[in-house]
Formats: structure tokens, C-alpha cells, sequence
């Protein structure tokens, strides 16, 4: 039903739809827009005259004048009384137009460490609890939220921390987030504007931990991690002034913090007046029954503990939530609520719900039966298709700590693994000091068993190709 | 069933449940932590030993050994051979419970100007199109998001821009965000890193800009408005780089910038390289007519267009856009990439399927006759109720600004109201200049007729009251 009209000026294409509900003079309207814009009529390009464009087009002239005058008063057209039209000097035209991808990479079989398993999340029950929300929120739910979270979330999430991570949870204290990452971001940038220029951050550990830092402004101050976890001793020459830990289950090596660490590490905060960051993101995940509470719940005044819905139920959720010292907890929301004038309510609303259904215990004990056998997929892979390899984690989380043959050529192998359609993580991205050992960091959240197996195949595949290359 | 065994040892005071699922070892762990995190076991305190608490509690001992032992791995006793067991030096309790109440203000009748009709948000329709986007969406999509936007809501949203505002759009150059909120933090901080130190903006503009501003570290340059809109010649003794306008409606003036001063913003911008940024927060809700396409569709290059769910659909959804130069868009996207990992994906599906279908497009025709009503019926009411005040703004959006009579004590007034149940805005939170003329900023979005009567009957009251006070 779209009638070309064809070039009826210098590059100027106008098409009429008669029977449109759209009237005729927006459309012509539209066009002339559209032509500017795609640069097809330049700058100071003079238009047919309304009399000649409408019996061009075969239309009244007042639509083309109302055409005309609307686009005159945006500032596309200039029009003065006795000139020609002309395309207004100040107009310029946008670039072409690339398809709207998405920017995050894609693998068929991808061993992202991050990932918990999509396709179990429990989208039915997740849609109960959305209808739930949206049928029992009061009228105003859907106005500007409170910037601290939802009340009603708050107060369940504060039970459910304290009940499953030992936290010292108060719903006052609570700030509700987009995931794990604007929590740190803004704890980050509060910091930078106090005049804390140095964070302590395990090494190796989460690389995107580092590149917010280093976002805010501050400066990076890598601690080794071994077997007991963050090593104090070296924390203390580090002078810097708050330190990020994963004391329930160290990311990538998987160590658990000691007791003693736990001990030292807040008498390091106590005695300097400094802040741990707690980032909390897996612990329910624990196989060998070797679980420990949230470090927050022994210093709550020292630790700002921040976990998400990322990794327990799924990432595309973005909710994370920040439990702060009192000391801190009213700077951060404010400054939050400056930032984005708070969180999606609805969401928050439906995890309320689906905590007090008892449906977030039911989701992380299904799924960490799930995650075991995943596991046990994993190094059962490992042991018969890279034999080479050593797994040093405990048992644990979403991913394992690979430990790759002495000399071996990580970047080489996570190409290599990539051209064949897998994705994996070399132990390089997330180390700071570049000597050590190579390894990979293997995710087993996201993938079904058999998929683990052929993917161990294929990264086997792929380090014999490097291996040979090498010789 | 709960059954308190009392105080045990100083302060020690255990709850057993002996038919809950929960093991009694566990039990005994929360209790215990649960007295040390309120203070009621203090740092150093001495324990009773396993086997006294054991027969206290009428329990085997192993089950006290157990909860000790697990309390020791997280810290929160000390136990070594032959001593008695006490809580850790380190330990530290938090502060008492508050309840979790929203800190949101709350009046019976609002008139807060950024509030659309929370009541006219259509529930059920969108809930529709959520249940599609969760039965729809690829297992993926719950994954992390594309931290500029999910591709599909991109594209409709470009196509929605361009059809309805009149901006060059392109999917590439779109980047969704947390509501017009975090757009605009994230330029300001941008700006600010790149050695900005000032930004115009119009006095009187909307007050979150300056604080947006002024919290990403950035200094205020002030810029009179009139019937026109922008001053430019004011702009331009202004030295900022930058400047934020609502051309298609100023807020709280009312004003549509006018074609002359839309080429001379533009060529401000051209000549120093510097960079507009357009809030385009209600511009599809005019009554008379006179609605112009955004400014971006001008100087797609100069221009950073920011929009937002706000007042189209609801705040609460804290959805916006913001469409932006392509030397600008990757350094932003990445920005927001670092600081949350992109934003919530399934409501963002739900937004995609919502235009698709053709919602938005009936849901703002729906509102626009509902808001000419409500503003109809605000005017009504000033004139009989308040008729020595003067209305100034256009037939458009969702505020008025009532010009009060000179010398009123506007603040006083404010108070007035707010302890008779109706929240207003006085002028002056919106305004640099402190010597302007005494005004409200009412918005009739979210109240209907009978209720926008009744208050501004009784703000006519409390401005009786505060004349009468300082007669």
C-alpha cells in the first residue's frame, strides 16, 4: 500500500500511504525528516516550492505547507517570506545504520565460571510470583520506589541472610541494587571521594573486581591468596585502606578463609578504621558440608557484605543487595538514590514473594544437587581427557580452578578451545602478578553433563593442537 | 513449639525446637550466634562447657561439640585444648532493629509533578506482555544482559523514537538504562573525567539535575529561561562544555524552545565542540498541538538524547534510553558495562513486546485525553479556588507552574499544605536565582478531578492561613 512517489527534489524521496491513519501531512512531514536526517537532502539545500511539491505529489498544497512549517519550527527547514525553502544550515545528517546486535560473545558450549544453570531457572514459578506482585501491590508500588529497596524484600532478605549466612542482617541497613556490581561501584566511588586511594584485592581474583576500581579512580592493591585464603601478613604492608575478599569461597582458587585470617583481617579493619567488602556471591553452593557463615556477621560495623540473585537464581535479574555498617549505610543510599532513583520495583516485589513461598530455599537445594553431579561431570572429564591437568578447588560453587601442564600456552589454548566453539576463561585475566602457573578457570553451572564431557573433549582437542604447534 | 530453655550462661539464652526440620546442632550454632551478634554475648565472654550446656540443654554433647566447632571456623568463639571456650576478641554486635518502613514522603493527595496516573498504568496488558517475554525469551536471555539493551527493544524503541520524537535513532547508538536518572549520571561523571567542570543548566530547571551534577563532582552554571525557552546569549558567557535542556518542555517554566534559539544552541554546541543533552521527559503529552520532534533529530552529533518509561508508562518500571553521539555511545556503554552489568532483561523483552503490539501508542493516546482532563479540571479549580494566582505554563505534560501572588511565602505555604495531607513544590527548590517571584510546581498526573479539587481547596486554605499569620 506504499506509493513511491519517487526523487521529486534533489535526493528528496517522499512516500504516501492514502489510506494510513496517519494524515497526509505528518507523512509528508516524516519524509522530508528522514531525508534530512539520512543525509540524503544536505544542508542548505533548497526544497520544491509547496506548489510545486504538492502537484508533484498530487496533494493539496496546505498539507505541504503545514509540512513545511512543522519541520521550520523544529529547525530542519528555513523558511522566510519570498526565499525558497532551504534545509537549515545548523542540520547534520547521522551515520548508517548497522543492525542491533547484541555485544556479548557466544559460544555453544561455554564454560563462563560465572553462570549458574539458565535453562533451571524456574520460569513458571518465577511468573507465579511476578503475577502475585503485580496483583497485590498497592497503587503507588509502580511510582518512584523507595531507594533503598522495597520494605517488603528488605525485610525477607534480611531473615533469609541471617537464617542461611549467619549475617547480622538488619532490613534498615539493607540496600537493594542492580546486582553485585553497582553495589561495589558505588562502595568504590564513595571511597575514592573520601580520599581512599588504595584497594586490597586477592590475586589472583574476579577480574571485573579490579576494573571497577579502577573505574572509580582508586589504585589496585593485589594480596596473595593460598590455600588458607587472603594472606594477612602481606595485607598489612599494603597501606591501603579496605580490602575485597571472598572469605566463604575465594574466587578463582576456591580456598575457604581460615579462622585465624577471619580473625586477623578484622582486627586489620578495627584497628586502621578500615571497611572489608564481603563479596558473597556463591556460598550456598557448598558440597562437603564445609560451609561458613558470612565474615559480616562477626564485624558488622566493619564489613560491607554485598551477595545477588546472580548466581542463586539467575543474572538477567540484576538484583544484588548491600548490607552496610550503620556508619555507611546512609551515604551509599543516598548516593544511589541520586544515581538512579532506585531499583525496578515489581522484580523486587516477585523476589519477596518467592522467598516467602519458600521457593528460594526449594530453587538452591534442587540446584545444588544439580551443581554436584555437574561437578563430579567435570573432573571425571578432566581426569580421563586431560590427565595433565590438576584441580586444586574445594568442592564448591560454580567453577573449578584447572592447573594447566607447567609451560603450557593458556592464551594460545583459550583461542584455540574458542575456535572450536568454547568458551573458557584462562587463570591470566584474572592474576595480577603475571609469573604464575598457568590454569583455566572452567565454569560448570550452564552446561548438562554430557555437554561437559564434549566440551573437555574439544579444550583436550584443542591444547594437543597448541602443544603441537609449540614443538 | 518453640521451647526457650532459658538462660544459660550470662546472657546465654537458647531456643531448641526438637521436631524442627532444622538440626539441633544448627540450632544451637544460631542461637548462640545469633546471641553474640546482639550484644548479649560479649567479645571474651567464657562459654559453659560442651558438656554443661550439653545437660542443660538435655542434649548429647557431640551436638554442642559440633556447633561450637562450626562457630569457631567462622570466627565467633575461641576454643583451644584445655581452655574454656569464649567468644572471639574480635567479635562485634550490631545495633538494635528498626522496621524496614519505605523512606519515601507520602501525602493523601500528591501533586509531586514527575508522577504519571499510577492508578492508569494498564496492569493487566503489561503483565501480558511479560508472561510472552518469559515464555518467548531464548534460555539466554536471563543470563547476563547486553549492557546496552536487549537488541530487540533497541530496534523498537528506534523506530518508536524516530516515528513519534522525530530523532535520528539508531540501535547501535541506544543504550538502555536505569530510568533518565543513571543516563545522566553516567554523562555527568563522563563529562567529569574528561576535565569537564561545568555544565549549564536552566534556572529554574528541574532540581535531580543539579544534584546529579553536583554529585559527579561537577560545577553549576545557571542559565535564565523565558517564554522561549534557553537564553542562549546567557549560555554563551557561561564557559560550560556542556548543557542540559528540555527543549520539547521546560521544566518547570513550561516554555517550547523556540526555532530560532534550537539553531543557536546547536551552533554553540558546533563551534566549541561541546555537547547538548536533551531531556525529553513528556514530550508526547501536549494538548494543543504544538508538539516539536526532539532536538537530536537536528545535531544527532551534538546532541545526547535522553528519554525514559517515566511518565510514558510508570517510574517504577525504571526504564530509559538515551540515544547518543557514536564518539560518545561506546565509552558510555562500557562505563554502564563496569558499573552494573546491564540492565534487568526480561522487562525489557516485556517493553519490546508492549510497542510491538501496539501498547504504548494506545496507552499515551489513552493518558493524553485523561491528563488534558485532569489539567482542565487544575485550572478550574485555581481560578474559582486560588484566582489570585496566574497560570504561565503551555497546554502540555503533566505540571503547571502557578505563579503565587507577590510577597507570598511560598516555603510557609508548602508547610501549610503538607500538614493538611497535600504534598506541593514550591518553586524555589528549582530555582539558583533567589530573587525570582514566589510559585508552585503542580503536578495532576496522578489525582483525579474530584481530587485535585478538593486539594487546591485546600491549598487555598493553607495559604489563608500563612496571610493571616503574617498579617
Amino acid at each position: 500500500m506504499a506509493h513511491s512517489n519517487g526523487p521529486v527534489g534533489p535526493g528528496l524521496l517522499i512516500e504516501l500511504e492514502r489510506e494510513a491513519e496517519v494524515p497526509l501531512h505528518e507523512q509528508v512531514e516524516r519524509s522530508v525528516r528522514e531525508n534530512i536526517q539520512a543525509g540524503r537532502l544536505a544542508a542548505g539545500t533548497r526544497l520544491p516550492s509547496s506548489r510545486a511539491l504538492a502537484s508533484e505529489l498530487g496533494i493539496s498544497r496546505g498539507v505541504v505547507t503545514e509540512a513545511y512549517s512543522q519541520l521550520a519550527a523544529e529547525g530542519y527547514l528555513i523558511t522566510r517570506q519570498g526565499a525558497p525553502v532551504r534545509v537549515a544550515r545548523t542540520v547534520r545528517a547521522s551515520a548508517a545504520r548497522p543492525p542491533a546486535r547484541s555485544m556479548l560473545p557466544s559460544f555453544p558450549l561455554n564454560f563462563h565460571p560465572g553462570l549458574p544453570d539458565l535453562a533451571g531457572f524456574p520460569r513458571d514459578r518465577w511468573l507465579r510470583s511476578l503475577r502475585a506482585a503485580w496483583r497485590q501491590a498497592p497503587i503507588d508500588a509502580v511510582g518512584y520506589p523507595d531507594p533503598r529497596g522495597v520494605p517488603a524484600l528488605r525485610q525477607a532478605l534480611a531473615e533469609y541472610l541471617g537464617r542461611v549466612r549467619g549475617a547480622a542482617a538488619e532490613p534498615e541497613q539493607l540496600m537493594v541494587c542492580t546486582g553485585f556490581t553497582q553495589a561495589f561501584s558505588l562502595l568504590c566511588r564513595w571511597l575514592a571521594d573520601r580520599g581512599v586511594d588504595r584497594i586490597a584485592l586477592e590475586d589472583p581474583g574476579w577480574h571485573p573486581h579490579r576494573l571497577i576500581i579502577e573505574q572509580a579512580g582508586l589504585e589496585v592493591a593485589p594480596v596473595a591468596v593460598d590455600a588458607d585464603g587472603l594472606r594477612i601478613d602481606d595485607l598489612l604492608s599494603t597501606e591501603a585502606s579496605a580490602a575485597v575478599v571472598t572469605p566463604a569461597h575465594q574466587f578463582p582458587c576456591g580456598a575457604v578463609l581460615s579462622r585465624e585470617r577471619r580473625a586477623a583481617l578484622i582486627e586489620w579493619a578495627e584497628e586502621g578504621e578500615r571497611l572489608i567488602i564481603e563479596d558473597d556471591f556463591d556460598a550456598e553452593y557448598r558440597y562437603d558440608g564445609n560451609g561458613l557463615g558470612a565474615l559480616q556477621g562477626l564485624a558488622p560495623d566493619r564489613v560491607a557484605y554485598i551477595g545477588s540473585a546472580s548466581k542463586r537464581l539467575t543474572p538477567g535479574m540484576r538484583l544484588g543487595w548491600a548490607l552496610l555498617p550503620p556508619w555507611l549505610a546512609w551515604s551509599l543510599i543516598q548516593a544511589k538514590a541520586v544515581e538512579d532513583s532506585g531499583s525496578e520495583a515489581i522484580g523486587q516485589l516477585a523476589l519477596h514473594d518467592f522467598i516467602e513461598r519458600g521457593e528460594l530455599d526449594r530453587h538452591i537445594r534442587r540446584m545444588r544437587l544439580r551443581y554436584q553431579h555437574r561437578r563430579e561431570a567435570l573432573l571425571e572429564a578432566l581426569a580421563r581427557r586431560l590427565p595433565q591437568t590438576r584441580v586444586s578447588a574445594g568442592a564448591a560453587g560454580l567453577y573449578e580452578l584447572v592447573e594447566l601442564p607447567e609451560g603450557s600456552d593458556e592464551a594460545a589454548l583459550v583461542t584455540a578451545a574458542a575456535a572450536r566453539g568454547v568458551g573458557i576463561e584462562g587463570l591470566a585475566l584474572h592474576r595480577f602478578n603475571p609469573t604464575g602457573s598457568p590454569g583455566l578457570v572452567l565454569g560448570f553451572g550452564c552446561l548438562s553433563e554430557p555437554a561437559i564431557d564434549r566440551g573437555i573433549g574439544l579444550v583436550a582437542e584443542a591444547l594437543q593442537e597448541v602443544e603441537d604447534r609449540t614443538i
